[in-house]
Parts: C-alpha cells; structure tokens; sequence
C-alpha cells in the first residue's frame, strides 16, 4: 500500500494535491467518475471506496478508481474530503453515521440531485463540522449506472450547481469547487429551493414521465407489437427511464413539493392539449405545438454555440 | 430537359428502371429522401417533384433529389409512381386534385403517419383508380424537415407498414414495397385500424407529450433559467417536440380517436404516479418506475441486436 503512494506520478510534481485523501461513498457513475477526473488532473493523493456493493467496489479498483475500499466510519475519519454519491436515501443515515468519526478538517460534500432535504439533515447530525459541509449537484449523469459505467469525461463543459448555507465555510466552498471545475465543470451558485424548483422541472418532471410513457407500454396486452414498431422518437423520449428505480424515487421523495407542483402544471397542459383534440380545436392545438416546437430549437441552437 | 435524360448513368445498366417516372408531392426530408436512396439504387428513371413552396423545390432541384418541378395534374399525368409525402392535412385534398389527372396505370402511394383517414379519401377520389392505391408509412425521420434534410440512408434497416384494402391490386403493392426495400426497409402489413393504434401509442403521443414539456418551460416566467439548466435528459427527452407543429396537427387530427384513447391511458397512469408520491407510497412509485425501467432496457438491448 505504501507502494502504491510512491508510485503516485502527480506526487513528484505537485507535492501537495489539492485533496490529499479523498473518500468517494457510492463509486458509481457520478462519485467514479469524480474519481478518474480527479485523478487524471493529478489533484488527489489516495481514494478511498465506501459502498454496499463489494463486488461493485472491487470493479472499482480493478478500474484504479479507487485505490482502497473502507468502511464509513475509516473513511471519515481519514479523509480531507468526503464526497457522498450515493442515491439520496442513504446520504442522510449515511451523514448521522460518519458524523462522529469526521477529522477536524474533513470537508463533506454531496452530488445529490435535490438539495434541501440533505441539507436539513447535515443541519441535524453535523453539529461543529456544517460549516464544512458544501452542498452541491453536478448536472450530469447517463443512463447508466455503477463503477464500471465511470469516465473521466463525463463532467466536461456540464455545471456544477452548489447551495452553500449561510454558514457555509468559503475556503470548503472554495475546495469542493476547485475540484469539480478541474473536472471541466463550471460552478453556479444557487438557493436551494431555487434548485430544487428548477430541477423539478427541467429533469425530475421529465423522468417521471418517461417511466410512466414506458410503463404505459409494457403492460399493455400488446407490448410486444408495441415495442416492435418503437422507432427513434421513442428511443430518445424514454432513454431516461431506463435510469435506476431507486435514484428517481428518492429524487422524487426528497422533492416531493417541488415535482408535485410541475406535476400539476404539466398535467394541466396536458388536459388543455386533450380538451383542444377533443373539440376538434386544430388551430388550437398547433399554437401549442407551434410554441413549443420554436422554443425547442432556440434552445438546442443555444446549445450548439 | 432532355439532356438531363441522356445523362441518368442508370438507364445504360438498366434499360427499364423499376419506376420510370417517379412523382414526388412534398420534397422534404420523407419524399426527399426517398427520391434520393432511389436515384442512387438506379431504380428510378425520372423524378418530378411538385410543393407548396418554390424555395423548398429549388433547393431539392439543386440537390438532384428532383429533375424537375411539376404542377400536380402534370405530374399526376406523367408518373408510374405518385408518392403523397406531404404534412397530412393537405393529401386529401390533393387526391380529390390528381384524381382526374391520373394515368391509366399510375400507382399512387402515400408515406403519411396515419392510415385510416387518407384510405378514406382515397375511397371518396380516386374511383376506378383505387385498386391502384397503395397506403404506406415509412417508419423513419427526424424532426429536421425540408429538402435540405433528405439523405439517402435514411430508411436504412428501418420498418414500411403497407396497410392495403381488401380490393388493392397485388402489383401495385409489389411494386412500391420492392421501391421501399430498395431504400433498405423490411415491408411488413398491417391492418390500418391496428396501424393507427399502434403508432398512437409508440410515436403520435410521444409526441403530443414533449410539446407539453417543452410548453410548461417555455411558458414559465423563469423559462431562461430553466432552459438554461437543462442538461442531457431534457435534451433527448424533448428532441420530437422540435419537429413541426403543422404534422403533428394533422397527425393527431387524423388519428383523433385513437390518440384520445392512449391519451387518456397515459393521463391515468401519470395519475396514479401522482397520487403514489403525494400520499407518500414510494415503494409504490418504486414499482411503476422499476418495471419501465427494466422493460426499457430490455427494449433497448433488443434493439442493438
């Protein structure tokens, strides 16, 4: 193990990394890919793999993602940053475990998809140590999922968005951002209930509605001749569901105010679009569509600058 | 003009082409296309192309797609082969036109999204030319349209549902099912009431659903912001809603009854996800989203094979 230390090519250039150990809970696309980015750039000295998952975590450091696997309790107590990547359901049990075993210096930060609900648990178990909890979502992902799905590149010209509290620490601020930005992320600071309002919209809404698009299907008696004509419009409209059960319900759960209001609203347009075809309102409907279909590719031509 | 015909490289090798003259109504990405993967195959002798607008056609001149513009009568007079490829609402009315014009022995086909409404007005125009009606629907595009967006390798590997009536002549639907295979699609029959369906619930809703999405956004006071953290998932999630409102217009027009139907399934099922997360049920919302998830991707993983 200490081998592997002197081995390390970014130790002889950069006698101090900017993360000197760093502890990944969940090594999955999000937390592994942090890892790999980190790596690459030569700003970590060690990582460590926290996880449920042993046969994930050994993916993981066949991949050199991480370089040990540890328990909760070792990898608070020795890193100087902890990142939890994690589905959001086990970030707070997870915090009211590590919080007694954190170094005096341990910055905790997270990559969770919604923010006040994981802020309102480190304000309950972190104690002296919430200055030093950044919270923060990195706006990326695929569909895919575990160590084996990480890559360097996934967080390349995407935002980083963190939701500091008042009593945020700058210089942990500072940190946490220095290391996503060397991941090719650029950082956005919001409110957390701004956060959550605009995700709600904007990624949550649409998954819910690609599950239950598919879910439509495929309990239909005649999913299989369904499935058989799906073509590309399908394809992309549904790529999000095949994302994991588990991270959308907890997305959904630890949002549930912020998706139920979109809810309401998207399912109001989608009632005015109904009574337009029912009524046989045809002008209607394709202002609707007219609208949308504007706004849709200003949007993607904005992308492509 | 009759130069242009000297110099078809196909008329050497084939001395009768598949289709001598190929009439094209609506040279966008659909009858574009189409012309183009014909022409390269050498299957076809002469393309007229006739539109609404002239830029439209000059653009498909200049690109080779057409050798020529026509009136529809003229084109209706000439062609082997008339093609209706034109946003849906105006095929009726341009069957009702080409009617009287028709050569004894021209084929007429259609690529229209929807089935049961153009076969209806084929039975109200085209009198004894009917058995020489052939509805199709070519199960291809992207939401990019105009002639400028037609390639040749569009319907590559893709699926042509011929939907022909009891009294359709057995040539007729060789002959354009032997054009479409050319173009690299399996032809395969269905019914037109189980077409409309089909395509009710795996594409025209689909549809319906990503102009909604996008409208909620683009409606919304803070529509800037959000467009502006919309990342992959909304990307892809949204993309049909970038094709043009007049075809969906008339998609969901002609397909009313069977959109409203599915329409009201998915109202139902996004209902029911609805009253799962307010009344806190997350294992049930859990259950919805996990079966779609793994029919998804086990669509997904039949589709690469």
């Amino acid at each position: 193990m200490k081998k592997a230390k002197k081995k390390t090519p970014s130790r002889a250039r950069q006698p101090r990394p900017l993360i000197g150990t760093l502890a990944i809970f969940g090594v999955g696309l999000i937390g592994g890919s942090f890892a790999l980015a980190l790596k690459r750039a030569g700003l970590v000295g060690r990582v460590l793999g926290v996880g449920r998952s042993k046969k994930n975590l050994e993916v993981a450091r066949k991949r050199r993602i991480i370089d040990e696997i540890a328990t909760p309790a070792e990898a608070a107590a020795r890193a100087d940053v902890v990142l939890l990547a994690t589905p959001l359901g086990q970030m707070a049990p997870l915090l009211a475990a590590i919080a007694p075993h954190l170094g005096p210096r341990t910055i905790v930060t997270d990559a969770g998809s919604t923010k006040q609900e994981i802020i309102a648990a480190a304000r309950r178990y972190l104690g002296a140590a919430l200055p030093r909890f950044v919270p923060a979502h990195p706006i990326a992902g695929t569909e895919k999922h575990g160590a084996i799905a990480a890559f360097p590149d996934l967080y390349q010209g995407r935002k980083l968005v963190v939701t500091p509290l008042p009593q945020t620490s700058a210089a942990a601020v500072r940190t946490v951002s220095r290391a996503w930005q060397a991941c090719g992320m650029q950082v956005v600071r919001m409110r957390p209930a701004e956060h959550d309002r605009v995700f709600a919209t904007v990624s949550h809404l649409p998954h819910l509605l690609a599950f239950a698009m598919v879910d439509i299907v495929a309990t239909d008696p005649e999913a299989r001749q369904l499935f058989g004509f799906a073509a590309g419009g399908f394809r992309d409209f549904t790529r999000i569901a095949g994302s994991t059960a588990e991270m959308w319900r907890d997305i959904c759960a630890t949002n549930r105010v912020a998706v139920l209001a979109v809810l309401e609203k998207y399912e109001a347009k989608v009632e005015e679009m109904h009574a337009l075809l029912e009524r046989g309102d045809l002008e209607g409907l394709a202002a609707v569509m007219d609208r949308a279909s504007r706004a849709r590719n200003r949007w993607a031509a904005s992308q492509k600058r």
